[in-house]
């Protein structure tokens, strides 16, 4: 039997583990099949006409690499943001940057900062990349924010992960209050603010970019209010050193030429995105007030999904397998206290009745041994 | 001045390159406008209408994340090529991939070997991940397997990188050839059989799988005979401890929804794959007399491009720039003596007649002091 050399020394240690199961595999798993898609944070408003259009168009030309240097998306981006284009790197979508942010700024060992109960892909690129990850509880179902710099000095941490819109509670801090977090921050401490749902957050209280800031990097995606989660194609915002150190390592052609034609297009159709924000915005007050009619807790979310505190971990495992039997997708959040609630996204007016339809049936049914 | 952690002990020792400058960035740099792009070994025969058909429809959902596990296309490509599915990864790009392979199986400092002039991008990752590349001269214009075999036993690699058929040469290895190879690679060494071109080689030639064999991964893609290079999809096929490392690393949703459905679609035509690799065979053969009519000396292609010996790396040279100021876009490797090539891709009838006009020209003009 001939022999294969041994897997790296990170890689032997690693578990055989996934950040998220995905949909389509818990429906072959289970047998059941998916009626209503509420638990991947997707956007039920889909892309611009003019994105889909412009993604449709460039399929005539997939034979050709896309370019690598994402120029023309890049300039028509630093524009929007008021950057120079030397401050943005891409990706195909947050995850590979998340992943490529951690191979850049992590020696094996290094310490890391972030929530716990955070973003489970960003802890499986720390670990991926033998980070060792220390981990603040929420706070009232906020980020800790002087717990997670408090922890981040005490463990001399390289990064502190921060998502801002948060995923999974929804919560948000203004620009006020991360500009004060900002002083807390330790020296040669990296803030990774991840903005993947910004756009449903209030304009006036996001935080001004600040380029030249070589303690944080941000990251954005085209995946949430544009609609194109299945297209693959996000980007961060930083100093240029750090856009450089990613270059020496990112896969360079990797960005494929149909999202960029798709990006650039969406990018250029504020007014689609700025509808899809005020939808799901009427939509949270929709799944607020169903909570509030069954005796649950919303949190309060500026993203396109809202947290539903049903009080137990329990009643949530057994609402999410009740809402599972009749073909709805959402997700309980993995770790204690936030999995005593049900994540579900803002869908469309027709799926937000069917979901409360659904819901109120869950709980009814969940309720009397609940 | 706040200041950011340092970059790691890896990314810190790397310089600053990539392993291509994208025709776009060339365009930009030198004001050039590209007439005809022959430089990439992209598809001039586009893709199955098929799988175009297939993309344009997938833009529809391009909202939704693509099934992380890509179960319909992996059940499709095991009954293609007589495998399990458990047989197979998937990556965006046979570039991702390679870097995958070399996270899962290298420490800094391991050893690896491969072709002094072979793929850069392969090399570029190796270096990403601290390997140490251990580089063979090729031998008379094709990969010198012996010589291969003979450097990873004395520097204990752990991976052998092979391109077969080969990129830059468009040289190819029979299984006979590489069954001999095989029985040649010491123990505890990875053998990586890069086949992203193998759809122009004779099919009765290339070697059946033997997924069993943990020593082999062979990398497949579909960016060359299936025209869907900008859409970013490929795999590997290895044993299934193999692809279970790689889970436990790899960028789970990654691969986009549009290049599934595409590739799906293009693996349900295999009529479109074989007549493009015809007209691939009868374009080789063109560029082949071509060569000999103006002296140089094709070396024999299994590719969709061929390498034309012209003489000199000083001949090569010049021919591609005057080439590229008539917006003719070719390369020439990067590595003696293999940069005394001119590497240009087969393209439609047109696409070649406009070649061979500019070509006689470059010739004709870089012969008087060539």
């Amino acid at each position: 039997m001939p022999s294969r050399p041994p897997f790296s020394d990170i890689v032997s240690s690693l578990p055989a583990t996934v950040p998220f199961v995905p949909p389509e595999e818990s429906e072959r798993r289970t047998g059941q099949k998916i009626q209503l898609r509420l638990g991947a944070n997707e956007s039920s408003f889909g892309m611009s006409p003019r994105a889909a259009e412009a993604m449709r168009h460039a399929v005539e030309e997939a034979h050709l690499y896309g370019d690598a240097h994402c120029h023309e998306l890049r300039t028509e981006l630093a524009r929007h943001h008021g950057v120079e284009t030397e401050h943005i790197v891409f990706g195909s979508g947050i995850d590979e940057l998340l992943g490529l942010i951690c191979r850049v700024f992590l020696n094996p060992g290094d310490p890391i900062t972030t929530s716990l109960g955070g973003y489970p892909t960003f802890n499986y690129h720390v670990k991926g990349f033998g980070g060792q990850l220390h981990q603040v509880p929420y706070d009232g179902d906020r980020n800790d924010l002087k717990g997670l710099a408090d922890k981040a000095r005490q463990t001399g941490s390289r990064i502190l992960y921060l998502a801002n819109p948060d995923n999974p509670t929804g919560t948000f801090y203004t620009a006020e209050e991360l500009k004060c977090f900002r002083r807390q921050l330790p020296e040669g401490c990296l803030l990774l603010l991840d903005e993947a749902y910004v756009e449903f957050a209030p304009e006036e209280d996001v935080m001004p970019f600040d380029p030249a800031d070589p303690q944080i990097i941000r990251t954005r995606t085209f995946s949430k209010a544009h609609g194109m989660a299945g297209a693959r194609i996000a980007y961060a915002i930083t100093h240029p050193e750090t856009v450089d150190a990613v270059n020496k390592i990112r896969n360079h052609f990797g960005i494929n030429r149909i999202a960029q034609a798709g990006a650039l297009a969406s990018l250029r159709d504020p007014g689609f995105i700025r509808s899809v924000a005020e939808k799901v915005a009427q939509g949270r007050e929709e799944y607020a007030s169903l909570a509030r009619e069954l005796g649950f807790r919303p949190i309060p979310s500026s993203t396109n999904f809202v947290a539903i505190d049903v009080g137990s971990a329990k009643r949530a495992q057994a609402i999410m397998d009740a809402l599972w039997e009749e073909g709805v997708f959402v997700r309980v959040p993995g770790v204690e206290p936030l999995n005593r609630c049900i994540r579900v996204g803002v869908g469309t007016p027709e799926e937000r009745r069917q979901f409360a339809e659904a819901f109120r049936e869950a709980a009814r049914r969940t309720g009397i041994d609940g």
